[in-house]
């Protein structure tokens, strides 16, 4: 049996392989019995199943997850649909990886993660190092595969960390530019302004974004990022204008009320934080934008931006 | 020696009372002595005076302190002046109330407070009753001369009580209209939805704002209001759905963005607290606008209402 | 034969019972052949039906009427459909209540029209007296069953009743808690504000708008409702400040230009019009959207909010 | 004694002739005795004097009058003055013409009245006729030499006749141009438009606008104008879609909410009437503003433009 | 064969005479032959056809062409096609005319032109005339057809020239009201205004737009215009104050930073040219939306205006 | 005689040394005699000084040029003022520099230039290069001195290359964060952006704006620039979308119709330029404020950034 994609997959084909569960319903069918209704998917698509006669006290499986699965493809209604005959939950031994099934960052967690670390273990400001190592422990080992939004930008695996570390090579250059800026303090802005973002969506492991959470709706990430930092410090006995220049710095990153933020940024590292966000994410729109659209073409409105975006053919130098 | 408020005052009186330092300067002369330069005042207005040879090594007199004071009126450059012939600090044993001197709410702190303290302890909510109660230890008693602003509305003595316990009034009106508004909830948000101020502004005892915080400028009194929430409710150990609705409201309560609420109100509850807030601040705003300006006859325009406010005969009727 | 309300009803079901005329066009069937499309409904529901053979000399039956129906349940396509064997329009001596079959404000037109004219009885500005009686009685029977609104906020029969009303009562609360307001200019101002919208909207007696009107489109509520009162002045030959006062309540209680009112109150009582207006129409919008959405959940973005409403557990703290 | 304009008299000189009275105030001298300090005018300028020993018993002057004066010019601290030595109200006998003393219209009120009457005696809409009429007659004889605003633009003697007759040619045109126009109401909106200003600014004879009324602050000349329709409509008892179309042409004239309309032009007429009079107001404001600055070169900011202006050269071709 | 229009025709009937393509798609047909897919229509309407069995080898039509068709009237799916027999490309001795075709300007494009024409000639302004002699010249013969919108305002066939011609009478009637305007730089502005939208819009000669150009997403007509307004300027070796008058009239006549004018208005003609523009736009605007509208009715909401407009009776006085 | 600065000077004190003309203006004395009245500064202020009886023949000094003064300081009305014995303007061999006596860039215009010239040099994109060094070429050597503003950012001797060069470094930066960026089109963004400031600003060698052009007022940088790159582009004969790039950069990089693009980036390299520009000009502000603060205390509001900016302290932690 070859290694299909879902995709290539058409009608009566027969496959094996790991898919990831997208979402799960347990269901009554006519007579009355459980069934579940799952989409399951790669990177390139998505495809529905059901299996039936689902035994009432299992539980239903969990978005997120990876199942290993075999099945014919058969047609329903004009779709395709995978008849599943057998299947179980991945192991870890299972030779599969989580990132070869849904978007994610270009670099691997353990990457990311070890550039941060790092950073945080070059702070000569004690306070700084222990707030921002402090938060990081906080956050837990989720953030290897925490999304930074629902859709905007970032939106994928580590999507948090992607967004974070670009932020922080682009935040290193600023130093070299403007070397009057506070290193500590902007590299610590950088780390910690969006961890909040762990309790504002609701994300599976596969860092898809089902919705927000209350905390995240009534709250915000800017907001629950500040109440985190205080508890940290309070936990760790640190007070005095590091901690007001944190929260500040997470409470301004927006820029502008109407962006959520209160307070404008007001001292230095506090906007240079804001430019470093807008930059990054919007570079990532832009370039999520330019890829789905032909060299020469322009593309429909992008909602985050607000207009359409040009793909240049930038070639016809050559001509 | 008759007993004359300030604006009573001319050139050649004398006089012999207690005053209120409104700002008090330690400076130079020509031959390099120390003096200090202070507005003294009671409710009615202003005066300046100097001491002059101040002992190097005593203190600078404290702006917000009750003096007592004997001199002669004079006049210098066309202002006048009072010359200062003997003077002490007041002492717990004067019969001087620092209300009789300042701009003050009309109710007495110890009846304002009473009244917050009567409504709390009718909680039947256990979460919100400990919460509130909490936050008020916290607050602890400078909350008894606390002004609720610089300029705007409420800014006097004890304005911030004054101003609490109007919206709780008008509170208790709404809960009969709409009963099924949550009353503990209502009641709580009320209570501690500007505690935060205390923080945000600079105040002497006498309720004159010279200036905001650094925490003020930096992050405002509602994003203050909810870290000391959140320290109250760890302290207490209290979690779950009570706090983050009081999070809300506190954040909230501006209503808009553009006011300082990076989230809008989103249950009742949070919306009433917004609109008891609003109503009775222009309450106070417009009355203050209309007792300046005669009958018949329209003010300047009013910085924070951007208009002028007519004040109505009413009387024409009678004619 | 049992007593359904409409949602109960399922295929094959006898009806019978008073239904309110929603909707009634008449058509022409393939015959050429004249029938009345109608829809019917009671506070739980619509279903359509059609009355076949029309006599082409009778009047179509009018939307906003009840009428007594007798017939049986079919479906058609899929929808549940009337099928009538015997109608007739409701008699005074009928036992049925508009009231239960639209919704309704909670108290009754006779109670709530009782309590406005005592509140004006107890006027003692005669001018302010005579004309707020005068605009009633202008306004005159309609204003028992006439809406609020088409949609936002006490869309309902008597819904202008019940929005006035529960104004009347939060103006009263005012007037204890800032007794220098004007009594009788401020409760006037809150009886005639929304009276004008009696010529905006096109309601049928059951309190439901299909429409703006001409005057609504053109001119609007607020100015309509002030050529009315001056109408009225003019009858009554009252001249003065108090007629300006009212114009300019009646002009301003929108608050701003952006919604309609060119000019921002400019007197006390003009302002507590303005927020009681506010605070009663988003009460009632936010209990709307509260009760369609589960304890513990968000609600979709209410239109006239901007924003999605929670609704609360409130009971957590049993726990 | 030669005739002097008021910028031409210098220290010494003798004046003897006609001024206008900007403004008048009666005052006590050191001794206790009336006076009466009053600032004199004409097209050039304006000069202060004083009249002492001013009967208690008489009137003050009145601004907006004409008086014959003689006296000396004198210098007090530094600026001119007028000593008086002989002075009384100018007579209708008298050589002078108001027209001299003030900025105003460049066509005679007569001309411009007639241009007026005569268009509205060629309407063929014999509702739109008695209206129009019926208005003008209201607004009376005052509206000679009414001015159109306190600054702005057409702030002049006449400058409201001045406003609309330049309208009223430029409608003519629009009615050649885009002939699908109903060229009586167009010409009815123009004639009427902003005949309330009359009841919101307070005008002295010499069209210098000391202030807004009570009306005009609390309503503003578009309510104003629409009550005055109103009861103009009832007194001779016009009814129908004209007086509502009319009445919508003044409501939305001002084209913006936040200029003023709570509703936009909604129909072409109304559309068409709101264009002229911007187009009108901002030809005249251009043309003050490039009068008073050189060629080739920019005016400060204009208020009510937000802008500077420039005056072009235009002639540079010719070199 | 009678000569039908497109929105008579029925299933059945024979049609025969001239369309315009309004588009056309070459397609492959299930055995794999090439057909072509057209859209027809005169001003009535449009039609569906297809030309099976289309040489692989021949061009494709080309939108915006006229053809003549004969053939009969079918119907598929509900909808009417025409099942063509026989076609030909029209040639330029048939007696049709494409303004019968399309929605087109009023006029001729001869008549406009000349009326363009003739009013530079008259111009005194040497520098101004050959500018704007230079840029009609560089428009060439396209701009007989040219539309002025894909849908707002004259989005149809010579609707430039409509557009342009329509302000240039209505500017000569300002320069009767106004005359102290510079004649030749007003009418120069008015009748190169608008000419950089040849290179914004993708229009086919029948002034159907299809979409904006690449220069007019990224640069839009009115900087395309300043700069074949400077290639002109420096290919007729003009420069001074003239060129710079007319860049600016090109760049401002928006008005607003938020129409796509980044400097407002500066001079009098320039803020004329802005008048004369929206007074133009919007005037057809109104016209189109009322025309479509039942008298004594609103229409729905227009996209470019934000709201509905009346179509008045007009008539009711004749009653 | 020692080398004082302007701070440096006190009544009586002799100086000798180099200034900067400020402003020089000619004017008349009381005799009638001409004199010149200048402004003399270095980098630390400003001194009055007047030049009696100037050869009416001679030209009045330059601002902008340097000169060798000897004089005796004195005090007119408590002001300074040099009295100057004898003058000459500054040789090519004088040991003065004009960055002693400006505000300038911290880097030598050199330095700067050949940085830029490198970069250019290293472009392969053969149209942009030429581009770009054309651009560069029609600048001049005035680039060596131009500013980049009046007051808010850069406002400098060499500022105009100061911020290129920074937005140079920066831009590299990027390149390497986000290495999908096309190298040649950003980088030739960044030298071009600005250079119509250029025509835009009427600025003296030593950096000091005295006012916007008539071009700038009239047009601005951002439109002058795109005719300059077409001037440029026809000049080389070079076509095509590279061209178009450019002049949409230069077009988009102020980002919003607001500030002055009336259209928004839309490709990544213009909207990384916009960016870039925004970040440097911030940067650049921040310093500017937070360096004319003390430590720990907030600044006046900066009109560029609408709020005041927080000079940390940095230094706690190390208590």
């Amino acid at each position: 049996m070859e290694n299909y994609t879902v995709c290539q997959l058409q009608r009566d084909m027969r496959f094996e392989g790991f898919l990831l569960i997208r979402s799960a319903d347990r269901r009554k069918d006519s007579k009355g019995n459980d069934y579940v209704d799952m989409n399951l998917a790669d990177r390139t698509g998505e495809i529905n199943c059901k299996i039936w006669n689902w035994d009432p006290n299992a539980e239903t499986p969990e978005s997120g997850k990876i199942i290993k699965v075999r099945g014919t493809v058969q047609e329903y209604n004009g779709r395709l649909q995978l008849r599943i005959e057998k299947w179980r939950e991945a192991r870890d031994e299972d030779p599969v990886d989580m990132n070869s099934l849904v978007p994610c960052a270009p670099r691997s967690p353990a990457d990311m993660t070890a550039e941060i670390r790092e950073t945080v273990a070059g702070f000569r400001n004690e306070k700084l190092k222990q707030l921002t190592a402090g938060m990081l422990e906080a956050a837990g080992s989720d953030l290897d595969w925490f999304p930074a939004a629902q859709r905007m930008h970032h939106a994928e695996r580590s999507g948090l960390l992607h967004h974070t570390t670009d932020m922080l090579r682009m935040a290193k250059c600023m130093l070299q530019v403007y070397p009057w800026l506070n290193r500590d303090l902007l590299l610590a802005g950088v780390i910690i302004h969006d961890l909040g973002k762990m309790e504002e969506l609701k994300s599976d492991r596969a860092g898809n974004v089902s919705d927000y959470t209350r905390d995240g709706q009534l709250l915000g990430h800017l907001v629950r990022g500040i109440t985190n930092l205080n508890r940290t410090a309070d936990r760790l006995g640190i007070t005095g204008e590091s901690v007001v220049l944190l929260e500040h710095m997470l409470l301004s990153h927006h820029g502008e009320a109407e962006y959520g933020s209160p307070k404008p940024p007001m001292f230095p590292e506090a906007e240079a934080l804001h430019w470093l966000d807008m930059m990054d994410a919007r570079m990532n729109t832009m370039k999520g934008a330019a890829d789905k659209t032909p060299e020469g073409a322009f593309s429909e409105k992008i909602f985050s931006l607000d207009r359409g975006v040009y793909h240049p053919k930038y070639t016809e130098d050559a001509e």
